[in-house]
Formats: structure tokens, sequence, C-alpha cells
């Protein structure tokens, strides 16, 4: 398999060099692998630092910024990053408003945020945290036990992110970001598997002519194999999931995104049939983003996510971002 | 070959009804294939339309809003779009002081458009085009006489854009946007080749273990094809071909385009790649911009696009702009 890299050993600390050298509005500690706002920490503000393995990008350190996370820590590829990073990350955001701590739910993650919260806290750090598992394809899964984290981190990051910029206290951030993760589901799908730089090889087999229904973010399996679908079939497969599982009552966000390899020619295509579903079940739709957020390196295929949506948290999805990944209102 | 699609016919008219449901403040004729700003014609304003084939997103669709494009016509994929598509684009967006057409060198956009100026102008509109010719790897290449048109295409609709919506007569819009294509060089690789819905097989063979230098963004053949090299030795070899010929005098922006299929965390490494071989040539930088922007579909690979700027070139790439591919300052 060919890679865009000098060896696998130095794949994230290239793309963090890369990072640093773009963005000059982070701070990119390149040694100890954590980004953060260059105006941190944000004087009356509760923090967010969120973090996890390399090869989801842009999540996590392409939605460090204004609205969003004030930092983040990327470990090694599909690998949860070390708690030492997570406290550093925290230590360099907090205002003394506290920190929140957003976590996708596999096991390597859950353990090493766990450990992170205890270290920050005997720094004095005021921390809280929310775990986010949107998956509802299954439940226990290769890294998981219970939901996986997917698409939802990137509602939970900029929902959360501008309540925090309105200045509400850490509690309340909390409950604002539990508030998204209950009100949001995921479900994915696969055309083909991923490749990590590590490994150089493709992390699972998927016979021509079949996809993989209820892919997780690392290539963990689904719910079955079938043999290739049309995009108005996968859109209808997915949402009877979530949708059985959500029963929303009010107006949903929409997330189509990318795995990676997908062209963006057919993530419209496919949102276009999510939109169909909506429609025929009655589903107001709020708004819709459709591109590469929570990426499974150059895997083929996507997911969606619906997150239900009250005029509070539309408003805060709606308010200002600026990070590398998403940008709008300033 | 796997695609996100239900049929090859519908791929494009699909994913343009994708476009209209997530992006309310376009207006999206399916049909007709025509996308334009929701707020069109501008008045006061010089108005931008491009187009070209389908493929390549989020070139041209992606392009349109406030600050770039006032319009945009997607042909189908890899091939240019019609006359008529073109002129309706021109008569919807223009405000009676004249449109800019911003034309990338394929045979067929250049004879489609420049039948498109004289209908346009058959009808009273006031009409100039710029050709897009950056890219050095090859001067003539399959369907191109003389230079590809690439990246710098986005660095044409933004920068002149800019300078439209700061009210500038036709004359002197046309005039930025040649001199952003003067001031531009692209080179591009492939790790793979691209797979059209049509053919469904990849369109040219790229052994395993080699890479193609200095590729167009339809597989065209570039210079060579070598043994697979490291990140740093492609932008080693990318930016000796750039360097050469544009031989800059000013600091330059930087965009590193994936070409779909390539993982954003590779695109940051080999960006930290490029700016090594920039430092290293003294070559100041201005800005920089890592992503997919002018894709290939499901290509592998990357290219890079410097442009040479001066302070004014620079304030209207800086300038605000919503658009669903580009979007900052507002």
């Amino acid at each position: 398999m060919k890679m865009l890299i000098n060896v696998a050993e130095t794949v994230v600390t290239d793309a963090l060099r890369g990072m640093a050298a773009a963005h000059p509005e982070l701070v990119v500690d390149v040694e100890q692998r954590v980004i953060v706002r260059r105006d941190a920490p944000v004087v009356g503000k509760v923090a967010l630092v969120s973090g996890g393995g390399s090869g989801h990008e842009p999540l996590h350190g392409g939605f460090v910024g204004p609205g969003m996370l004030d930092g983040a820590c990327p470990g090694e590829v599909f690998t949860s990053p070390v708690p030492d990073q997570v406290v550093r990350a925290a230590a360099a955001v907090d205002s003394g408003r506290g920190v929140l701590f957003v976590v996708k739910n596999y096991t390597g993650d859950v353990l090493n945020f766990r450990m992170a919260v205890e270290l920050a806290q005997d720094e004095g750090i005021q921390v809280a945290s929310v775990l986010v598992d949107d998956d509802v394809a299954v439940s226990d899964s290769t890294f998981t036990a219970g939901r996986r984290g997917t698409g939802a981190t990137l509602f939970v990051e900029k929902i959360a992110g501008a309540a925090a910029e309105d200045g509400l206290p850490l509690e309340r951030v909390e409950a604002v970001a539990r508030r998204v993760v209950e009100s949001s589901r995921s479900f994915g799908v696969a055309l083909s598997a991923c490749t990590t730089p590590a490994k150089g090889s493709p992390t699972f087999d998927l016979p021509p002519g079949e996809l993989e229904l209820g892919v997780g973010i690392h290539g963990e399996p689904g719910r079955e194999r079938r043999p290739m679908m049309t995009s108005g079939e996968i859109a209808d497969y997915a949402l009877d999931v979530i949708l059985e599982d959500l029963q929303p009552r009010l107006p949903v966000l929409v997330l189509v995104n990318g795995m990676g390899a997908t062209p963006l020619l057919e993530l419209y295509g496919f949102s276009a049939e999510v939109r169909r579903v909506l429609d025929e079940r009655e589903v107001p739709v709020a708004r819709t983003l459709v591109g590469n957020y929570v990426t499974s390196l150059d895997m083929a295929g996507c997911s969606v996510t619906l997150c239900q949506v009250d005029g509070e948290m539309l408003r805060w999805w709606d308010a200002p971002v600026a990070t590398a990944g998403l940008r709008w209102g300033c």
C-alpha cells in the first residue's frame, strides 16, 4: 500500500509539524503532541479538551479554535493519547473555570482519560468528562464496551464549545454535552478497509462487491455484510436503524460524513438520499453538513449522524466557530 | 469498483440534489445544472462564473458564495459543461456590470466557454474570460494544448472574487485574475488512479510500488513514473519544478491539495515537507491551505500550488468568503 509519508514511525509528528506551519493561530507542541488555541487560556471560559487516536482528521486537532475545542491531544494512529498528554493540554487551557474532557467510547480512551481526570484534579484543575457513544450499529465491539463514539463527537464539540464561549459554568457545559450525546445517533458503512501506516496492509478483508454495514471508524466489524447496495438503499438501511433508536421529536442536525476515500461528489449524492428518507419519515431537518470530518484514514464509505436539537442547541450549532476543520460566522 | 452511488447516469444530478438540500444559501437548478448564490445578481458587483467537469469537488459548485463565485455549472464527470449552461449561469448572476468566466485549460472547456462568451454577448451581457493554466508538469497533455488548469483555479476564484466584492469593474477584475494565473504554478502526483462512475474501473494502470509524477486531475500522464518516494522526496521534486518555473520574488500562498483518497493526516505531513523545502530555498510563506479542494474523484495523491502575492492580492486572499468549500471571516 502506497502512502504519502516519510516513515510510519513519524506520521503523527510529521502531521503536527504541518499543522504548526499551516495554522499560526494554534500552538502545536510537536514533541508532547498537544494542540491548543494560541489565545488559551481564555479568561472566564470553561475549556474543552478532546483527543483520541490519530487517523480521524480533522477530528480532533482540526476542531481546536474559538467556538469549539481549546485543546486536543492526538495519540498514535488508532491509539489513545496517554494521560500525561491530556493533563498537559488541560493545564495549558484551564483559565480557572475548569475543563471538560470529550471522550469517545473506546476502552483505551476511557482508561487514559479517567486517569487524566485524577491527575488533573491532583494538580488542582476542576475537571468533568463526557463520554460519546452514538454508534447504534452494535453494542460492544472491538476496542469498545457499549456503543462506539463516532460522528456525534463533532456535534458535542461544536455545541458544548459554543455553550462554553457563552460563559456557562463547567457543570452546565457538561450537561449540554450530555444532552448532545443523548440526542445523537450514528451509523457507518465501509466500501473498503483502511490501511494503517504501521501495518501497511488493509485492516480487514472486504470482498469485491460487498459492503460492511455498521462499520466502526477503525474498521471494527458491523452488523452484517451484503452485496453492494445503492446509495438510496444504504440511506434507507442506516436511517431505519438510527430512527428506530432515536425516535426524534425535534428537528435534526444531519452530518453526512466521509470515511476518507469517498469523493465529495458521492457524499453529496448520498446526502440527497438521506434527505429523501427523512422527508418520507417526516423528520424535519434543521441543518445539514456534508464532508470528511470523522474519518478512518483511507477507508471508502460514509456515516450518517443525526442530532435532534431544541432552539438553544441550534443556536449554539449556528454560533461562530473558527477552526481548521469547521469554520463559519467569524 | 464499489461506489456510493445509485447509478452512474445520475451521479451529477444526485449530487446537485444533495447540494440543494444542504445549502439553502444556494439556488441549485438540478435540471439545468446551474448553481448560483441565492442573493444573485448582486447589485453593483461584477459576477464570476466558473464550471468544468464534475469529479473535482468542492471545485466549482463548492466555491459559490459571497467572496468567491456567483455561479457555477458542473458538466458530467470529467466532461465540460455545455455553452447553454454557462450562459444560463451568466444571465442569472449578471447585475449589469458584467461577468468574468474562469476557465480551466482543457480543450472542451475552452471551446464551450468560448461559445458561451459569444452567446452571452448576443444576449447583451458584458463578458470577459480568463484561462487558468498553472500545471508545470507537462506542456500539452491529454485533453489540453498548453498547460493544464489545476489548483490555481482556487486562488483565481478567491482573489478575483474578493476584488469583485470590492466593486472593481470587469476589466480590472479580469486583470486581477490574470495576475493570479501568472503568479501561480502547480505540480501533482498520483499514488493511485481514479475510477469514473461511467467506466467503473481505474482510468489508468499504476503498478504497485510506483507513483506518477506530474499527473493531471483526470489521471492524465505526467512526467515520469518512479518507484514510490517519501513525502519529503516528493516535496523536493515538486518544488524543484515549480520554483524553477516561477522564480518567486514575493511571499507565496501555498495550497497542499488532496486528490481525493489521501488522508488529511498524510496531507499535513506532506505540507510539513513543503514548508521545509520553501524554508531551505528562502521562499517566504504568507498563508498555507491544506485539504481536498481540487480533487480527482478517488485518486490517491496530492498537488502543491504556489501563488506569489503582493499586499493587495494577500488582502483579497484574506477577505471574507462564505462558500460550502472555503469559508472564513464571515
